[in-house]
C-alpha cells in the first residue's frame, strides 16, 4: 500500500553542505527506523523552511514515527511543525513515473 | 540539484480504485509534463485531503507547472491549495534510502 508522511517547518538553517554535515548522523539513524521505506530531506532557505518526505510500510510505523520524531524536533526548539499522513495511489504514481 | 514540489488540498473524493479510474488520463498527461521526474499521488479519505509529491529536475518547471496545475484545480472547483516548493537535500536523502 504505502504511507505517506508530509512534514514541514520553519527553519533557519544549517542549509546544503552544512545541514549535509550536521544532520548525517541523524539521517544514519532515521534509515534504521521500523517500517521506512525512505525518507527524501527537503529545504527552502529563501522561505526559511525545512521538512520530509517519507515513504513508510504501514500505518503504524508512520503514525509511531511521527509522534517520535515530532517530540525530537520539538527538543531542538523547532515549533509550528505541519504533518500529514496519506495513503498512496500506486496505480496513479505508477502512471506518473513514480517507484512506489 | 532535484526540486521537491508538495501540494496538498481539502477533498472529498472519488477515493482509491475510483481515483485511479477518474485521473488515469490526467496522470498520463502529467507523465509527459516537462521537467517531471515523478509525482506521487496522495489521497486520505479519513481527513478528506489528497494531493501530490513531485520530483523536477529544475525550478523553472517545477514553478510553471505549479502556476499551470493550480489554475486547474481552481478549475476543478478546489479550494485552499497549499503548495511549497524544496530543495532536496541529496546526501541526506541517499542516507535515508532514497532514490533521488
Amino acid at each position: 500500500m504505502g504511507i505517506l508522511l508530509q512534514i514541514d517547518f520553519p527553519y533557519t538553517g544549517p542549509f546544503g553542505d552544512e545541514m549535509t554535515e550536521a544532520f548525517s548522523p541523524l539521517a544514519s539513524s532515521i534509515a534504521q527506523e521500523k517500517g521506512l521505506i525512505w525518507k527524501i530531506w527537503t529545504e527552502n532557505r529563501e522561505m526559511n523552511e525545512s521538512g520530509g518526505i517519507y515513504l513508510f510500510e504501514d500505518t503504524v510505523s508512520a503514525e509511531e514515527y511521527l509522534k517520535m520524531h515530532t517530540a525530537r524536533l520539538e527538543s531542538f526548539g523547532v515549533q509550528g511543525i505541519r504533518a500529514k499522513l496519506f495513503e498512496v495511489n500506486i496505480p496513479l504514481s505508477h502512471l506518473t513515473k513514480a517507484v512506489v
